[in-house]
């Protein structure tokens, strides 16, 4: 089981803001999770890992794909009261799931 | 309502490494948090702050501070899989409690 937070490394968000946007989406991704899937996460060390992306339309897109597996996800938006424009989307989570069923999410991205 | 997340600047990690374990944090202080306090706080938009301490004995500190005034908190350690020796003591999340009761505890403390 694991968790995969993808935020946009384009944005060039400070460190403390990075964090904060990848603890949002984190999270969030965790209350759309089933219980079991939660239980199974958190009882395992509720591995996370954090992944770059470079634009706005490639978070959309592997939400898109975390959606059609069914795969718990979330993205967030700044609400722009420090360092971006309100409604930025700064980051995707993606899990907790499985982990080659997060791998098949993204797996091929860099890590942060 | 709001939650500052205090993280140790002086293990030289990476933004990445830092940002899961703020993320880590924060899911566990909010899992020591109450329902309603839990509520209340995502209904305000889960306001996160992340602050930065240079030792684990300033984190020892602060969460006993928490602890005292039964403000949810949570401590991290690293498994060490990666970067940090295992057991690295890597933040400290306060709250989500009252603006002013998190900031008696975490007031001082400057910006990630």
């Amino acid at each position: 089981m694991k968790q995969a937070i993808v935020a946009r490394a384009d944005l060039g968000m400070g460190e403390g803001k990075l964090a904060a946007q990848v603890a949002h989406a984190s999270l969030q991704a965790y209350e759309d999770a089933d219980r079991q899937a939660q239980r199974e996460w958190k009882g395992s060390g509720q591995k996370k890992i954090v992944l770059q992306a470079n634009s706005e339309s490639q978070l959309f897109e592997l939400a898109d794909r975390a959606d059609k597996k069914r795969i718990p996800h979330a993205i967030v938006r700044d609400a722009g009261h420090t360092q971006l424009d309100p409604g930025t989307v700064t980051a995707l989570a993606v899990g907790p799931a499985a982990d080659d069923r997060v791998d098949a999410v993204t797996g091929d991205l860099s890590l942060y």
